[in-house]
């Protein structure tokens, strides 16, 4: 599975979700020179067809062959093997225990060379390093139904042992609090996540419940303020977690509740400098100035995963 | 500050204590030639000279000269800023807030050509990873007075933005806790270090508390077992936060503690495996199985500081 490092002409990378497939085709500079969306259709053979049919959206615009692309990238949620090119664990996508080789499968739907595969969250590490300006130093942590980071550290990507790095969810965070699925107690994702606000504030179901409750809370509603706040605090331990096991440099919010906007970055921000006024040491570490959100209505995790196939991102491989 | 990679003759590691210096002469295949052990002076000029001291006694045993050195390489605790060699909040060795060019200091001292300044806990890590077999992918945990991790990623030294990576002993364990004097609440410090037994188990000062307490407990003393047990899955939360934030493959038990030895390996394994009972994802993080004691009475800071100086650590320099 070894290529030369960056490979050179246009490369198409694919955000494989549980409802939706975005891709990318970038070109040569590493511009995003078309994007596309297509439904992903569930199973191992669903999600190949939608990759398959992705890629041939992008390339056919762009007068080229599947074969002609100098790299293929995907982003899958899951246990990512990469050296393997297989994907298990990814229940949104049909995909269960067995590890389903999605690299060898698109590579021979498609009659391409090479497929790369990797988790979703450190392709959007990367993508969101590269689009927030070549940075080296990026936690994405991603804020959807559960909470978990991608870590692109000095420059490479940080996949860890078991593929797991950046499973901060399943730390406690209140270990005298509920149940999480995992076996646990007090889990950080029954804090922090999106989903977490599902059933604290729901709302009138007409917008997601995080939206909900800061529209709320902005018009001072004592109770959505208190719900916003101890979720902000949530979000800073991880940021807190992430910073003082690893000290990136950045800390990028993402997943489904960064479409919040400002209003989740002041509330985040305000919740680390509050617990920096009381700490000396808090306030040295900089926790604050670390976080921004990740760019809005870009689809880094394609992005990434591009640049993941062609080498960009300096050593990728493992 | 640039060097070639890996610069073969003998090179010298230095460990600096607050009570002691611990020194190392490694051959050109990284093996240890001699070791030395001299007592540290207080403040940045009595630093450098014990640190001039250890060097030279290594270097006169073997008939050469601190020039002759294929690296001189320091480990020591506080902030460090490897690009200039300055080290600061050295608390233990007499060093403030004020930066303390100690890399140049013992240049001049020493008429030599090149020194490298590390964080203690990331030479250890670096030195570890090398004596358990040059493993690439190690965290040094070191319980000592307080709890802090140095980390070798993927072959290269974390260190990060500040230079503050690994220090999980300021992330709380129980928010409802004490007062630390860091400003927080409940950190983690405060229930894994050994300094938190002091108070919790003082013994009768004839050993150490850490010592103390493994021996009561190791009689059956139901009051000791208890707060062993407290100890362990203290210190099994500190793994915890390690391997779901880095996936980090091996973490390497050290510190004063570690002299407890194969008691406290048991212990917070054991902790490890009751948690691990309870929760399938803990059990598929295989986290008991990552632990392992430092290796006894190998100066492994000393060690890494050596390899760090001569560049063995792939990538060392960031």
């Amino acid at each position: 599975m070894e290529r030369p490092d960056r490979v050179a002409g246009p490369a198409v990378g694919l955000d494989i979700g549980g409802t939706k497939v975005l891709g990318v085709l970038l070109g040569a500079d590493d511009d995003v020179l078309d994007r596309v969306r297509v439904p992903t259709r569930s199973g191992a053979d669903g999600v190949v067809a939608s990759a398959a049919a992705a890629v041939r959206r992008l390339t056919d615009a762009a007068g080229i062959a599947p074969v002609d692309l100098a790299g293929l990238g995907l982003g899958v949620p899951g246990v990512v093997d990469r050296a393997a090119g297989t994907v298990a664990h990814a229940v949104n996508l049909g995909i269960g225990d067995a590890p389903v080789p999605l690299g060898r499968m698109l590579r021979t739907e498609l009659d391409s060379t090479w497929v790369s595969v990797d988790n979703d969250l450190n392709a959007a590490a990367a993508g969101a390093a590269h689009v927030l300006g070549d940075r080296a130093d990026v936690a994405y942590l991603a804020l959807g139904t559960g909470v978990a980071a991608g870590l692109l550290l000095d420059g490479r990507l940080r996949r860890g042992w078991l593929g797991a790095a950046g499973e901060i969810g399943h730390l406690p965070y209140d270990r005298s609090g509920p149940l999480c699925p995992c076996g646990q107690r007090g889990c950080l994702e029954l804090y922090a996540s999106g989903g977490s606000l599902d059933a604290r504030w729901p709302g009138d179901g007409s917008v997601p419940a995080p939206a909900a409750l800061f529209a709320a809370a902005a018009t001072g509603d004592p109770r959505a303020v208190a719900v916003r706040d101890e979720f902000a605090d949530a979000v800073a331990a991880a940021v807190r977690i992430l910073v003082l096991t690893t000290d990136v440099e950045r800390v990028v919010l993402g997943g489904g509740v960064r479409e919040i906007g400002a209003p989740l970055l002041r509330a985040v921000t305000g919740a680390l400098e509050r617990q920096a006024s009381a700490s000396g040491f808090l306030a040295s570490m900089r926790l604050a100035d670390r976080v921004e959100l990740a760019p809005r209505g870009v689809p880094v995790a394609a992005i990434g995963a591009a640049l993941a196939a062609r080498g960009t991102v300096s050593r990728w491989r493992s």
